[in-house]
């Protein structure tokens, strides 16, 4: 059996999805009545303190969503292993995400639209995709992606992750020990790191001025698309005010929605998007956990399971 | 003798350019003691009337600017050959502008601009690249290119020229009677032609409305890097605020500098850029027509040579 218990979404759409592809087998919603006993999967997004009450013969914990980060703070989060979303369809999302605002920023998107509030006709001389240098940080499964769509536009591609990674035509830094290295050719850098204690934080003016300053004209460029909790708001602010950051794409934010009262909405270097970088599609994640199910039920093992102890 | 014949760029920076480039061959410019007589090559942007005076023993007349339209309507035009300037790295640069383009408008970045300026949280499920056609109209050496950079991203990418051309991973269309089929499924258009008497005017709202409407949330989008002729700026302001058009990039304008009077700067779905979309870099220019007169001296055959009776 299947539990749902999808908050802030459409859990209804889900169900219909869901049993269109798992055909006979039972899926159940919150205020159904079912044995808990009987329930082997519990599909969850943004779950409440009482989601896994009860649950004692739980197969595997589904997260609707490729971050884990929350969900791992769960006060009664049980043992039983705990799957994320990994999909082709919300991988290409964010590829679309990081490619459109690394070419935005390559050509001072920012820029223009500030002179064109002020009829302003003016030209600053962009530099080729070749001649600039993308960085990412975090190459799991997006960051692969990101890196594979930006090597194809030209641009120098760069990577840095915990371990040490091997992906052609990138170079690849790991570590805290040669992150500097990786940041001082960085022209534009992109997080898609998962946050974990060691990586909260992480964008901050110590790493800001790390950055390579004379390749853009505006300066270096900083797009999260990955957790409000990699950045300190603050150092942004404050960064893109004063130069030290020439412009950023932000995606995610420390609270979510972004206040009104945040300084960041009013800078005019910084594009700010409501967290949909990469959207899950319901078809494509009912698919997705369908598949899972049934493979599962038919002995075989899991994929996308979290490792707790490294924190996704 | 080569003479230089270059308005509103830097003349003395293209001459020592091109004087290491060619060594002992002879540069001149207009103020400089020559025999006219001794002139075989004249590089020009932007020549004035007399520009070709008393050239009698020209070879070819070489064009700084990959478009030769105005170049075409010069009252005194000899008749020796025109060579474009057609280099990667100018085509490059178009490529960053069209991709660049194109990924703001598949993440409908104009909607979230506005809404940033209201400090609005609302998002708009986007596209998938794959889920979206570019169309582009002209297939030379910078349509080629820039379709081959989109398909590297996924998107569906058809083109469209004046005669039939085969390209790979391109569905093609060619000429008048095929202009409707193309546009019935297009949901973005780049217009990338040579402006010519048949293409002058060509984004007006007659073909506005033949674009596709139902597969971006914004609506179609048209960007043009091409020529402000291309495009009837009244019906461009009128379908961008009554929403035939979603948005749109435009590069080039009918003046230019855009005067401060028209509408198009006020239009919040409208990025305008000062026709920066491909610079040529002059280190690059250099390189071309250095190598063109050496090779052109030495008896080799001239590339890219317009054709008059096309127009470019």
């Amino acid at each position: 059996m299947l539990l749902l218990h999808l908050n802030q979404t459409d859990e209804t759409a889900w169900a219909q999805r869901l049993r269109r592809h798992l055909h006979e087998y039972p899926i159940v919603r919150r205020g159904d009545s079912f044995n808990r006993d009987d329930v082997r999967y519990v599909l969850v997004w943004k779950p409440l303190s009482d989601a896994f009450d009860g649950l004692d013969n739980l197969k595997a914990v589904l997260s609707y969503g490729a971050g884990v980060d929350a969900l791992l703070t769960h006060p009664h989060l049980p043992d039983a292993p705990i799957v994320r979303f990994v999909d082709p369809d919300l991988t290409a999302r964010m590829g679309d995400y990081v490619v459109a605002n690394v070419m935005m920023h390559l050509r001072n998107q920012s820029a223009y639209i500030v002179q064109q509030r002020a009829r302003s006709w003016r030209d600053h001389f962009p530099p080729r995709a070749a001649d600039v240098s993308v960085a990412i940080m975090g190459l799991g499964e997006l960051g692969r992606h990101a890196a594979e769509r930006l090597g194809a536009q030209g641009f120098q591609v760069r990577g840095w992750s915990r371990s040490p990674k091997n992906i052609e035509g990138v170079v690849t830094f790991a570590g805290d020990g040669e992150l500097d290295a990786f940041l001082a050719d960085t022209d534009i850098l992109v997080n898609l790191l998962p946050l974990t204690a060691d990586t909260r934080g992480i964008l901050r003016r110590a790493l800001f001025v790390k950055l390579r300053r004379d390749r853009l004209p505006q300066g270096p460029v900083v797009i999260n698309a990955a957790r409000g909790g990699h950045q300190v708001e603050a150092d942004l602010a404050a960064a893109l005010s004063d130069g030290t950051l020439g412009a950023a794409s932000l995606d995610v934010f420390e609270t979510e929605p972004l206040p009104g009262s945040s300084p960041l909405w009013a800078l005019e270097n910084c594009f700010i998007t409501p967290h949909i970088a990469a959207v899950s599609h319901p078809e494509s994640g009912a698919r997705y956990f369908a598949n899972l199910i049934r493979g599962h039920e038919a002995d075989e093992p899991l994929r996308n399971v979290v490792d707790r102890a490294r924190g996704y």
